[in-house]
């Protein structure tokens, strides 16, 4: 039974390999009469496109986003939205290697084993290119989010051991001003030279990507299984390269008491608040109306400009020799990948919290 | 639209609140012809009941399971499987002043908004015991898997800031010769250590989870979204009061290159394996045959026995007091449901795998 | 994969073999805040019930529904309801003889085929026994739907040959006035006079149950594979021994031109509805507000008290003889399952709706 | 919650208005290994086109079917399989008087009702061009049937009250020789008469498509709500302008005694099988090895060339006019669209079958 559909409500199914013609997106589920404004959709695909500095893949595909149903004169119409983007510049030969060998940490042979057949060509379905039709409807998602005040943006928070200072102090406005969507201006300079750095060893790096949910209302997450910070979790993990998830004080709060962890219930202004937030906005797997903040970790990127040794189908030992046009350090790309990914979660479960309101 | 069912084809609902009559749950998609042994079953219970040691919780509950369905003559059916425990031991009036108040960082504010009434006693159903029913049902899943030649188990590897020297040296026997389910003799004298002090404090304390599962078949998980990890990391982030997930390398990962993360292929006995296992045994979303292996983090337990700030419904400030029964660390408990929740995925993609093979 | 679990919104899950513990069902999605009335809840039990008049089965059962959850001072929580009824007076002797005998149009071969083994005992999963859970169900359903004037019954309006004259003359009222639920006083007695006669013979007969929903809002049903009808279709189709479903005008339908069949819109009382109504109330998959009608055709029950001959696992030649305590026409107790499936598929389509209202 | 989503492990997702950029649909689930023969999804699809035939609406539509992905050197990977259509000879001026009425039992006003908003263009995603993608995926799910040796097809068996003779006696090779698609040659001229005078009337007539299924293995369909025929019925219900669909006996069999209606189980060739085959081939929703054979009733089609009354959205009369191009019968082109979604049923039910398999 596959597994390319995501979400209950809001529901997506995407396909498309990396070389084939084409990939893209079914949304089944979107609530009508919301404007989208396709400039947005494609704004947000420029930020995961390649090439878009230089420190990123130097592919070129213009990921130019086609609307095919669901929006009619500019508006939603309750049926299902569908989006494709035509593969381009696929430099197929590149892969040519690699269609009877292993990469290593790669999915190839996990592909080759379980399905017996995979499209080897640029990694297939197994491909970050996948990816970009996550973007594509998580930029629909996000439009409507922003109808009911909720916003979400992410950012790089660690490249190697390279990390921001405070989470607290970052600046949110500098993150689309410099190529690793880094929120800290001097953080940012080492992360980027970091990178330089990594890429003329024709190697790669790791880092975590932090997300943020402002505006998000009290009640979303479906107790007991699919809990908001439940459905996060797989959401960002789903995302290629990811290797760990973490809300609120994560890891780190396992080693504080009950008396420091606890956030105590406030009121202001007639709302009920909470004075600290080591919560991370959900409690119970609901959100409680404060801040949803949670982290991401990226290992580094598999394919690397140097030999390895490896084996093939038949099980000889082969040695695979590093080529195409990678990333040195798949963070910055990611960005937009967790806010997409973030954004079809928290339109599912608005959706879903619907059911129970009383009339 | 609810969230108690959990799995795509071993699909399980559970029902049940804390003081309610009865939890439970019904399996639907459990092949049939498999022996199914009720002490296993039980054995499972025993370990996450309450007051099995003097580190947990003292309340008294047999957690005695009835099979009502499924199971005919000692093998599974094919049809649902339903298994019941009643409720006992109940002391709802521990709970009579929590109605109309919100303990700091528990559900109480969270389901009073959501649903606009909640069952308070115990927790009603944000309260752990709502785990017994996934441990019921994990059994089952685990005794199939077994014939699989799939085994997991758990440990405690933190508590607060203790750790296991190194996850490399755990001696796996001793386990459940320690109430904290440390796998390290010398760590779990610490750790119990650690937790009576807490507990004196009238304070509760953090800790780490381990999970490994050896003899994986190569092939699990589903691309894109139900990646097996993914799927993992869901299942771990759903039970009550974990706060975070990592598998493989996880969050310390990120700080490697690729050169040095990535895991060379090679053949063992004619079987591809990998030199290293910094990908945790899955790749590309799919089991790659090496032991697969994850860590889940848990806050400290929200209930400490001092008094704490708070709000009632009205808005009112409140001092609520530390009353009932409660565990001062949740860790030792929650590696049965760790391993519970991991043999439920496990067994879901390895029945949803069985779609791909070729006939 | 596993068909216990009907609903995308309102979800239940249902177990329970005819000779097992237990039967029973767990409701998931269920909106709260909705009082729920215990007693009407058994008044459609003892509706469906065994020995209820003496053209129905004589076996004995009181089919006592406990709630075990979901419901904390008589209305719904929002968490999952689950209900039990526990079996009795099951004479599993009377089964004895077919442990290893196929019952011709029963579902003895296909279960054993299907799973290679099986709960023969009193049909098992297979047994009508099962369509208590929906009934439990469906009258929580039923009771939610009556708080948005959604109002729905059912009655017998064939049994054999006999019709009760025309579906728009009918007398809702005399329908629970009969042993038959017919809701034609003339008819109903022939066709209980049928019923007797038939069993006297040690035979059985078939039947039509009409369904009719009234006060539906416009907008139920989800385009393109969610049609209303095609749900309530399904429900019906898997009710025992129903063969087939149609709504509106349905089979003789097809004999009209389209200018006869068309139904023209009209305003009345500032409100759309149609002059006719041979849609059904249902166009394009949607509710369009006018009554919906339906009706199930079920085939005479297998159990004859006769002798018959067959196979056994073998594939022997034996002669099955007619034993135990059967309804010679189901009809009469089909009635509430078919009122309860309905609920159940307008309760979930009555909660999807409200993913598309507009804010 | 939108209801563009069809099967459990097989899925499809399709999207796309009657005139908008394109129309088409995604496979999840699609088992790997398996040939695709493009030219077959082709023929599948000229089957049901537009313009076919005199008898049949004359827009012109290449519906030429692009494959996007998840088919590799003419094998399927395992990955999605996304197909695609663009739309053609839209003629948008034909429907812009329906912009503001709602044509007499269409899904003019459901729509608007439902979701507030409606693409009125050729009737948008309520059109019957929806159907194309279904064929499209049916094609694949046939030729992947074939290799497990299950056949199916239907034609035609009424038109209005014109019916063939007796179902026994069809002649299954003059199904695609004729244009009704009726298996009886005298009949077929009839057929092919009355829809010619109908036509010529302006008006249109309704019909019933037969199904048939060989060779389907024992111990398909998943009790006890996905029955086979209630996924079966559910699938066919779905199929525009469908009102009906009985399988076996049908509504005819209500009138049989049970010792009528029952099917003796017997051996030949070593098989169990069923003398007579009443039970149309499923028995407790579960396939006997039998052929399984099912009716679907279908009505006139609404849009007749003659001035029909109606109101518009503001509640005054009108009188809408006959326009543009349509089918005076819809039955000749759902014969290709019944046998394509009874595919999909029945690989969907094939896999799920997998999960219950003993190893």
């Amino acid at each position: 039974m596959g597994g390319n559909i995501f979400g209950h409500t809001f529901r997506i199914s995407t396909f498309g390999e990396s070389h084939g013609a084409a990939i893209g997106v079914i949304i089944d589920g979107c609530p009508p009469g919301f404007s989208i404004d396709p400039a947005q959709i494609q704004d947000e695909m420029n930020r995961r496109r390649p090439g878009q500095s230089a420190i990123v893949t130097q592919r070129k595909e213009a990921d130019q986003v086609q609307i095919l149903s669901g929006i009619f004169e500019g508006k939603t119409t309750g049926t299902p939205i569908a989006m494709i983007l035509y593969n381009e510049d696929q430099k197929s030969k590149d892969y040519s290697h690699i269609q009877d060998q292993f990469r290593p940490s790669h999915a190839d042979f996990t592909y080759q084993e379980k399905y017996g057949i995979r499209d080897h060509r640029g990694g297939g379905r197994s491909s970050a290119r996948e990816t970009a039709a996550r973007v594509a409807a998580g930029a629909i998602a996000r439009q409507i989010l922003t109808h009911f005040g909720i916003e979400l943006y992410a950012y790089t928070s660690q490249v190697g051991s390279i990390k921001v200072p405070s989470d607290a102090l970052i600046d949110r406005s500098f993150i689309e001003q410099n190529p690793v969507r880094c929120a800290d201006r001097i953080t940012a300079e080492s992360m980027e030279s970091l990178i330089r750095d990594i890429r003329k060893q024709g190697d790669t790096i790791g880092g975590i990507v932090t997300g943020v949910i402002t505006g998000c209302p009290v009640g979303l997450g479906e107790p007991v299984f699919d809990k908001l910070h439940a459905d996060l979790g797989k959401a960002m993990l789903s995302i290629n390269a990811c290797k760990g998830f973490e809300y609120g004080s994560g890891f780190d709060g396992v080693q504080l008491k009950g008396s420091e962890h606890n956030d105590p219930f406030i009121v202001e202004d007639g709302v009920v608040r909470t004075k600290t937030n080591l919560s991370g906005g959900i409690q119970g797997g609901i959100s409680n109306g404060m801040d949803i903040y949670f982290r991401c970790a990226f290992k580094p990127v598999a394919t690397i400009m140097q030999d390895q040794e490896s084996v093939d189908r038949e099980g000889n030992p082969v040695s695979i020799k590093g080529k195409g046009r990678h990333d040195p350090c798949v963070v910055p790309r990611a960005v937009p990948i967790v806010e997409a990914m973030a954004a079809l979660v928290l339109i599912d479960h608005l959706l879903r919290q619907r059911v129970n309101l009383r009339t």
